[in-house]
């Protein structure tokens, strides 16, 4: 299977993706365990050699989250000699036979690769991680309590939440919202991407001064006994307003 | 000697590097010239496979310009399927046999090719364009006035500076002027990335009220009857500002 697979997409480029979701105030990730192993890494994959870049992460993202249309953005090209961090590359070799369950000996799978880095920001709440071929889970992980991942990819993260930190006035991290949310919701989520407290009040009188917000004619419900505001986004008003970068 | 080259370097994988000076007020690129053909394009090479991908760059831009130590940053992966633009792939491979002086029929030279694109940042008093084994001319073209580029490069470069513009507070724009500049050029090169004029007093009271600006013992000779004031960069602080970003 690997073979065939192996057929029909580029060898010496890999796609990895960085899939964060916003879940009970925790910025995660999305990791696979590897079969039959202990080991885990980030969703990625090989590109096709009759679709594009931008296809085959796309495609990547559908088939390991069941969403279409999920917002992503290139950070980083991994390109050094040595992209193995943790394990060896003679152990991720085992690795890979243990959950092919295949012998590898002739193929030349780790040889060098440069890795092409994505993030994708997604709705914890819709997405249906599934695993691939080689994977027996496909989870979601705090990011600031991960295992030692396979290859760079613990590196990998740091970088993709570094870029997502910098941009974050152009980034619609909105995306990473329930469709109704509360303003402490979106307060948090600030602050747990920025990793700084943020002023309540301040944030609050600044979001609501864009005009992307909408008021919904509903409360949280089950929450406190002063049950909060629901809001959503008017995505066409948001994205413009990031053109200009959201203040904050 | 182009089979030679091609057994030491990734296949699938390409760089090109849209290296960027301020020349006499304006921006402009490095661009090559294909030996017997009236056709350009940018800099660029493979990947050896004992070196990462970072020193291929570097390398690169070295053998371009003769300059070591250029502030580079990759801007985006070019991984569509159809990356000729103007020039058909058949009409491309026909220049490049003409630019190497042999028939490429038996090689694969201009598959499937992802390209990594980087900007560069260069003092154009110090470069020194060289050309390539294929190429006869090596020179600094307008970026608002090149010619139809071969392959994609010509978006690229459009990409690129979109990224400048976007990216200028935190990019070491600076790294584009000489050594010892004036607030007018400093401004001017500003206007001319952004593409928008920007009011001078406004613009040169910000600067200087950084700490980066280093106010020298000397004035600008040759040029108007009130000598301007010359000033250099200390880039240390420099770097430290755009950390934060230099608001303008």
């Amino acid at each position: 299977m690997i073979r065939e697979y192996l057929e029909n997409v580029l060898k010496e480029v890999a796609l990895d993706i960085v899939i964060f979701a916003f879940r009970e105030g925790r910025m995660e990730v999305l990791l696979l365990k590897w079969k039959h192993t202990d080991k885990y890494s980030l969703p990625g994959g090989r590109i096709r050699v009759d679709e594009s870049l931008k296809d085959a992460v796309t495609r990547t993202v559908e088939e390991r989250t069941g969403l279409k249309g999920v917002f992503l953005q290139q950070f980083q090209v991994f390109g050094e000699l040595d992209r193995y961090a943790y394990y060896s590359a003679q152990q991720t070799r085992e690795y890979l036979e243990r959950a092919l369950g295949e012998s590898l000996e002739d193929l030349d799978l780790l040889s060098r690769t440069v890795s092409i880095g994505y993030y994708a920001l997604v709705n914890g709440e819709r997405a249906q991680p599934k695993p691939d071929a080689f994977t027996e889970a496909c989870a979601w992980w705090d990011v600031h309590d991960l295992p030692r991942l396979l290859f760079d990819h613990n590196h990998m993260i740091v970088r993709a939440l570094e870029t997502l930190r910098r941009e974050i006035r152009y980034q619609p991290v909105g995306q990473l919202l329930p469709e109704k949310f509360t303003l402490g919701e979106l307060h948090r989520l600030f602050e747990v991407i920025l990793g700084i407290p943020l002023d309540r009040r301040n944030f609050h009188k600044i979001v609501t001064g864009y005009d992307f917000l909408i008021r919904l004619n509903e409360k949280k419900v089950g929450a406190a006994i002063r049950a909060p505001q629901l809001y959503s986004f008017n995505f066409k008003k948001y994205y413009a307003a990031l053109k200009e970068g959201v203040g904050l």
